[in-house]
């Protein structure tokens, strides 16, 4: 049987903004460079980027290809990998379709004021036996429409106090490292 | 007794590049934003960023006063609270004596590539009763020189294979959820 895969899908449609309206947000370069790194690090199957603007998606798969194929490619090796990894899509749903609908995976949700439904270690335990797709929103977070959808909901990263406001970047690398590492402790 | 703190330290000087030469690398805006609120959230004592070239040092004061008192504060108050932690510094010896002589901070050396002879349990028990100043390194990573003359280094992050690119932003983001998180495993 073939090893269980985790994705991560980076949400930029729906998204919640600083009055709970709900957004688009732009694809910002680092979060294409910094999660691409982080998930080829850690071995992903996949790093989905949600963004249903056309033109956006056309301008950053340009960029993607800049490091993949070309001048990039040269200058960094090491980028090069990183970014196969990586796939434009336009909805959650394609997302979901291009992972391949016979492989059912379990949807997470993600967010800093989350009332999680489960923990680190369960979950490292059921991505032993399934796929597993990790969502994170950018703007000020998932929809709730989204988040009711999933799955799960990931117990949210705790600091330590009341300020919790880490970037998604950060966020996904703590969330990623936690689900993946070989055990440190 | 104060509890100990933790700081945390990225170095633009001295560096290595791709071709193992002593370098300076020019401050990131990202990188200001997302260890700010890293600090922060973990409740770091500070976060020092180490150049030596004033021109930068007074163009990204300008940028953190803008988050801190301009109006960024307005615009978004957890950007304010997060750049209180920021203090630019010419090296890491200036770094060394804001932090204060008498406090004798146990100097912490990171790197993808490092052999290390601290893990993060260990480092977790010594932060306990010691202040603790984790360098990171921008650019090709902190240069033998400085990792030789720092009292531990740190094991590396370990992926899934042969790969391992994290930018320095996830890197920091992984660190110190290790070295400061709740217990969650």
């Amino acid at each position: 049987m073939k090893k269980p895969s985790i994705y991560i899908c980076l949400v930029h449609y729906p998204i919640k903004n600083q009055n709970n309206q709900i957004i688009t947000t732009s694809i910002t370069n680092l979060d294409v460079h910094d999660i691409a790194r982080l998930s080829t690090t850690y071995g992903l199957a996949g790093y989905y980027i949600v963004q249903p603007l056309n033109r956006q998606r056309e301008l950053f798969q340009e960029l993607i290809d800049y490091w993949k194929k070309g001048v990039g490619a040269n200058y960094n090796s090491h980028r090069a990998r990183a970014f196969h990894k990586v796939r434009m899509v336009a909805s959650i749903e394609e997302c979901l379709q291009d992972i391949g609908i016979d492989k059912e995976p379990i949807v997470v949700a993600t967010g800093a004021n989350m009332q999680g439904n489960i923990g680190y270690l369960q979950l490292r335990e059921l991505a032993e036996t399934k796929d597993i797709l990790i969502l994170f929103g950018t703007g000020w977070g998932l929809t709730d429409d989204i988040t009711y959808k999933a799955h799960y909901k990931l117990d949210p990263i705790v600091g330590a106090d009341d300020y919790n406001h880490l970037s998604v970047r950060s966020a996904a690398s703590i969330i990623i490292d936690r689900l993946c590492c070989k055990k440190w402790w």
